[in-house]
């Protein structure tokens, strides 16, 4: 699992300027993390005004993502979507600048097919795309958390692993197809939301038949999901909180819809995938697409005519 | 939460001849620890040979179910099914034998209805049915693992507690209302079925995009879903391995008639609960009702044409 | 198909005094034509004050469904539920009153599992069960316009079609097994839930794409599907017009319970059926108990944020 | 609703030469219709060799798209996907050709947002597309059978209404935006879809419980649902039989796909859609892709665990 951890030395005798593209708050916390770990830095993000603490921190800010890019360099992307991070791929020079043999770390959330196609785009033009999408809110990055998947062509996977292991707790590999990684990104993604959705059902349950949701979730919390992603959002469901979102309803919808699209490519009937999609659409239907994406539990609760008594949640029903 | 382990003092107070009726492998451990604790221990089985051990360490067998009564005392019960607990607490003179004041604590997994239904039937009688429903294979019963929900009268359910911190290691309460306990016990398994699901479905997804499901089973029981469910079943679905069973898919079917049961009761709509439902009873169609109930896991392998690929089950598909 | 419309000779060698119990809206139309057929006719119903046109029509009223029984005679059920049937066939000297040869006709909507039970029990009191539930609402059933599902012993079932012939347009025949025209019946009742939800789908991607839902329903019943179930219900969904009830959504539910419960024992997986449950479960769940059942619609709309513009249902979002 | 009738006049007053693209099954049987009806012909067909009929019929070759198109004439299109639409339009000269004025009726079932974007290309060129998608198989064509969804600017649809009276029997219109008649299709196609799924599960219930399928197929088709998609695809249904193909599966799921993304777009959940789609991804991972699309009906028997009883489709499962 771990190789990222062994690896200090390599990622001495390799260091060199390093890229960072897409500042938002996941990327300038990781940016700051390759930064303070002494690696030159020069970033980049599309609207300006993002990259002042990178800067003040001893980072240079580039003119164009091409600028980013050195040749046979590392640059990183991590974007809001597909489109984004097409553009970013597609915008001029940014190619050619980062070939020969430089790589391209894909943190963003996007579908597989983006990263393959993309990576032939790399392979044409002489550098590497290696997906690394990235499991963690962005205190988790801050502190160096984040659980990082990876797959791409071995030689550059294996050059890029130190740099990650300054970034996150853990990396684990994919192969070298480089949409595999996203696939387990994605996967992740959809087992969170059907966990919430299996906590709505239940906690709805709980609740017309008299027992406190707040109950049922201190209980799973506790004993069969001692986890994180049950005990953040099985509190947060019981409790009818969804704001400030955490992760907004709507990039939940854009990952479940990454999902659908993927399973669809491969001829895999996903009904859960289905019906988490469906609530978070209808989330977005019913004024919450700013909400946290733990608000697909709402869905449950309406059907069972029980919002009101629920949450706070006025002139969204 | 733990208020069992604090009433050692008043166990012992109140040791008298416990009585424990239903010697599956569930009871067998939960009487084998009540009888370690020093309780004088009376049990009973419908069908005869399975009380030697606990016989051989010390408890007597009685002849009928309330032979295992006493006076005031209490009783525990840990059946296979609404049906078998129906007829043990209609058995002549199993409620007679247990008032004034004696208590039924009532184990089984059953609808929350029945063990309402009973608790009135008791009350009648002059004594208390208190549910206490317990999460755990039969390896952690006679570990003193157990997770045990509890619902009842107030002073009835202090009285036991101590009890139930002799053979489990948590207990958690919901109120008075006899049924409440049942309904988070179902819930639990519920929950289970649920991660299952949508583990079936990413690691399927996974497998037809060129994942290895075992890698993806250790990215998420490792990261997001560190908990026992994910790892050990992640683990099984990964390797398609439902042999021997753990607790057989039949069973599991029988739990979710029972969810979707009580939902049907309050008016709750559970689509995931019917998917799974759905998915279990699809198994026992295609003649895995004896397989460990992780095997609902196959439908999304073969809605998605790969079951071959993914386990043995010659002749299943 | 129409084996009833030929045995006039049969039906007037045979005519002796028919029974009917329950006297509803659809069992008061039936008994009604049989009394114009010319048949001598004793009449029960439970609630008191239902029998008086019947009466003023000639009919006798029976004070217990005993009384409304004759040796070898051909008595007619038609009843709110299994509950009701089981209650008129256990009545004092009901089934010893019909013996020998006697045949009871259950019309009712009730479970396969009931009209083989009770069958049972009439083969054991030397009487006959038929079961013979039809579909038609009661303009229909006034009309002779029901079409009836007909299964049971061959030689009771021949003698009875001349009786069925004089109060429906139409006899199906599903075999000896007495549970067998209930499921027909229940399949039917599914199939018309199943249509609604699937207009209430289109009908609410329309609206929100900008088509009016009546020109669909339009279309639709005009051309691929031009048949009474897609035009009225059609209208009804396309103008969110659910009040009088027709049929009752909880009387709905309670048939997709029933179909749920056949398939359960059949393990028979049925997720579009699982999907209807749930819109009624949730009518009831929402107020609309008593609306008709083609309200499961508004759950589609309810879920595309778009409720409050399709209908006037004020207070039950 | 058949304004398409009334126009004979008119289509003369207007006949000039009229363009076809598209010599499909579909395409050649509408384009024969309208050059029996007497209009100067001129067809292209991407791969080469299906416009013989028609050429001997009096019609003209066209060697571009772009040729196929007269200065404010009416150019039809009746293509396979979005995909091939869009590459006709985009081919050179094409739009330009069509102006000013001209009309491009565009039949196929494509994404609604496909029909509204190219709308707007024809707009900026000077020219119109109608959306013009039809209900009825080849034969259908053929008769003049077919049924028509209309929409797009007022002035240009009813110019061309005579013309979809000579090959159609009705018109349904809807409105003046470009994308409106592609939603009423897919509403149609979902509809035909919903209803095999639900004739599925009800004949697996039916057959699971000792009934013929072909009895519950007779019994429906002649009453609750008299109408031609529940007869003919009853009878296929229950008969297990889906080769030849009428319409393939996997051109099925290509609608059910554009179904889920028109429903996206406007976030409409439409779960039994859903359900569908998932239906036909299984059927194209069974390897079924070019079996007629009424196989869906197979993924309920499978999870029943009878499909080996119902149907030859060996291999398959």
């Amino acid at each position: 699992m771990d190789r990222g951890k062994k690896g200090d030395r390599m990622s001495e005798r390799d260091a060199g300027t390093v890229g960072f593209i897409g500042l938002g708050r996941m990327g300038s916390a990781i940016a700051g993390n390759l930064r303070a770990a002494g690696h030159p830095l020069v970033v980049w993000n599309r609207t300006a005004g993002k990259a002042a603490a990178l800067v003040a921190a001893g980072a240079e800010e580039a003119r164009t993502p091409a600028d980013a890019c050195r040749p046979g360099g590392v640059v990183f992307t991590m974007l809001a979507d597909d489109a984004a991070l097409d553009e970013v791929v597609s915008s001029d020079g940014f190619l050619e600048r980062l070939a020969p043999r430089g790589i391209h770390v894909s943190m963003s959330t996007v579908a597989p097919a983006t990263n393959r196609r993309l990576a032939e785009r790399h392979t044409k033009a002489g550098s590497v795309l290696v997906a690394a999408p990235v499991f963690g809110r962005p205190e988790a990055a801050a502190a160096k958390k984040l659980w990082i998947c990876v797959s791409g062509a071995a030689p550059s996977k294996d050059r890029i692993l130190p740099l990650l292991g300054e970034i996150g707790q853990g990396t684990y590999e994919f192969g070298e197809e480089p949409g595999a990684a996203s696939v387990a990104k994605l996967c992740g993604n959809f087992l969170i939301a059907a966990a919430m959705e299996a906590m709505a059902e239940a906690f709805t349950l709980g609740a017309k038949s008299g027992l406190a949701p707040a109950d049922l979730a201190k209980l799973f919390g506790e004993t069969l999901f001692s986890s994180p992603v049950y005990q953040n959002y099985g509190k947060a469901i019981a409790e009818g909180k969804f704001q400030p979102a955490g992760f907004a309803l709507k990039l939940g919808l854009k990952d479940l819809r990454l999902v659908l699209g993927a399973a669809g490519e491969v001829n895999t009937p996903m009904p859960l995938a289905d019906l988490v999609h469906g609530r978070l659409l209808s989330g977005v239907a019913r004024g919450r697409a700013e909400y946290d994406w733990g608000a697909l539990a709402l869905g449950a609760a309406e059907d069972a005519g029980i919002l009101e008594k629920r949450g706070g949640l006025e002139g969204n029903g």
